[in-house]
């Protein structure tokens, strides 16, 4: 593909016509990462340990902005998503919070960008919760890690990396 | 600070009490980088060229998700934003395009969120643009320039990172 | 059933997949009940006879909470619906209003949700107009009255009470 | 048609049933034109010509305001548009700025909501933009050019105003 | 003024700072007219007569886009509202209906947008009650009435018009 | 108090103005509970054990519902609420869940529906993940507990039931 399919041919941004495409089951996985001090990680998985809360947050965040995602992203399509997960892989020792996250609709458009969202808004909120005791955190490497169905079928980063 | 203030005593989630804080003049800068190929670079910028609608989409969108801040990450206190300011650096050599936004109210917390918000969706709107181009793209380095306003005053990376 | 659904196998929430669920007619009616001081319905049903406007405020608040269901309610799926209806029954010798709710769509999930925020809102929203006259109403019984459509089938609460 | 079907027998609003409606793919155009000063059209032309953000933002408000609109009109179906357009022709002679939509849907009602909204919205956005210069401006004219689709078929404002 | 505030040197669209501008007490009187065919008035009346909810739907819509204007027009800022009044006047003779709105605020820049966005939206309200009657209606001249507040003092379209 | 605030003389509903009532700090507490068997209480309280998803889940979304209050209810204000607290009290041998909110704002009008709102979101959220267990739950006694702040001082539901 050579040219931005959400520019008309003058250039003027537009909600590209879907309407043709099939309806198909079309999933997508994306990923973000919250970096921070090791400290910072020891103090949310403290918390976590008491009460689920802090994880809880990020996670419904996630989930919710996920279904808000073409209110948020201007040309995006509305989509009656069918699924979404939001999980976290907390690595100690790199100061890293790691979130997954996974959607799925049976639509005639694909769920990159859902997951995209639903990733960053979980990041996020983490971040929210400790920007107090570390305003250098960094949100990183926020991407898409896999994404099925449509007309250009399976596509996956790793695959990607190795070519 | 030595615990997260978004938590009450036993764990749970809250918004916490600002009602007693001043009133003071609040800022913060944020920034994000979306990385692609350079060749996509040069279509977006090829497309900026026709008309302004790539950045200009982006720039809405990161300004619109900035108002909305507080009903995406569940923590956040609702705020009356004085100013929002999203702006682009477009680095072809890098292949990068990098967000810088800024933020202003006149509250009694501060807008560190509403900056990295409107930082992210800023930059997830760049991406939804050239997604079928590069599925490969990573969205980088959301975090927080500077901040100014409130009991704790003026912090920029800057200084922290000399430091 | 014997487990929470919206919870995975180790407790996180998460939005159900109902990707492969047939998509069928489902429709769901739910109430509702506002309990105050008989002057009070009185005074409601005065305003009521000059201008329509007590009970059209909050039949439309409880439509438009219907079509935000998913929006409020964490993990409740985006749903086309395509019927919304609210009404009241007044009942001014037992200081009572009771709303009543129906939703309708075609889809893989049920509208339960829709029809119980539908009735939630409205009996909200007749409240708000009372609160100052009378600080101690209580929303009574919002509840479920029947569900069809899916594979559980037709399911209404006078059964259940009979059974 | 003699009677408002947004009404039941007895006077009360309800979002109708279009369940049993055929999906049937469904198209509308609307306009709506700002009239101002000849000088404001010209510093606004001044403005687009620098940077194409004048007329990108009303196109991006009058796009994401055509996927809220089941939000903002209480008795629109919520519908999953598959495209959504908007332009501007600039009539500098006549002080206009004339605005025009397109949206599409495959579902079981029209579109024309959507796309009367995404022009007031746009026209409204223009109006902002212009007010501090102009506070005498007028929105005109907001109307439906064409609809396709349903049961009524092919309809166009041309064909209507020659009969 | 000779030239657009919402945009910055470069001709970049903003949110312009209002952080130092003084919080005085503002309010802002807009109109709009749905103008169709006689029979369809007369059609709104009679079902008026039975039931408020003609009416009230549409002053409902009216009220709450008000409340939502800074979420619909990309550089209008969130504002506190503390009064907002929608009415109409019924001119059978001239098959139109004149909606009238009212917004208030104590804040640092003016409410314009909230009155006339709560009128667009009251008439598309209405529009959307008679469309399958007429398709051939149009929303007429949606204009600011009167601002008064902050810098540029009292202003009315009938003092303009006179001058 | 003999009438309704939120109509007009002529029964018109209306968002009553606020601007000239003074701003103080008030406080809103308010009351909702979830009626269900007894094993189903048991299962959120197993759930709850492994992970604190459950009841993090229920208190977000009354966050976040106290938040969009006055998006949800037509005559409410906008408020910039400066805390929004959520707890649940589990009564395993009656099957009921208590939901207690807590609102703040310093402001020219009460939190009293922000409070309620929050009951009712979090407490239908509770009700969605048992929903497929139990269909004949109730939601019970939504009410305020106090209120402080304003004209009218300090109300209770204890004091107000004494006398």
């Amino acid at each position: 593909m050579t040219h931005l399919t959400h520019l008309t041919a003058d250039g003027a941004a537009h909600m590209v016509d879907v309407g043709d495409k099939a309806l198909t089951q079309r999933t997508a996985k994306a990923t973000s990462t919250l970096r921070t001090a090791n400290n910072v990680i020891a103090l949310l998985k403290q918390a976590a340990e008491k009460k689920g809360d802090v994880f809880a947050t990020a996670r419904i965040a996630g989930i919710m902005a996920a279904k808000r995602c073409s209110d948020l992203i201007p040309l995006c399509h509305p989509l009656a998503l069918t699924r979404v997960e939001v999980s976290f892989d907390v690595q100690e020792d790199d100061g890293a919070i790691v979130v997954y996250t996974e959607c799925k609709v049976n639509g005639n458009t694909g769920v990159e960008m859902e997951a995209l969202t639903a990733a960053s808004v979980a990041a996020l909120t983490l971040y929210d919760m400790c920007k107090a005791v570390d305003p250098a955190m960094v949100i990183e490497a926020t991407r898409l890690l896999e994404k099925q169905g449509g007309k250009r079928g399976h596509w996956t980063l790793a695959d990607h990396q190795e070519a």
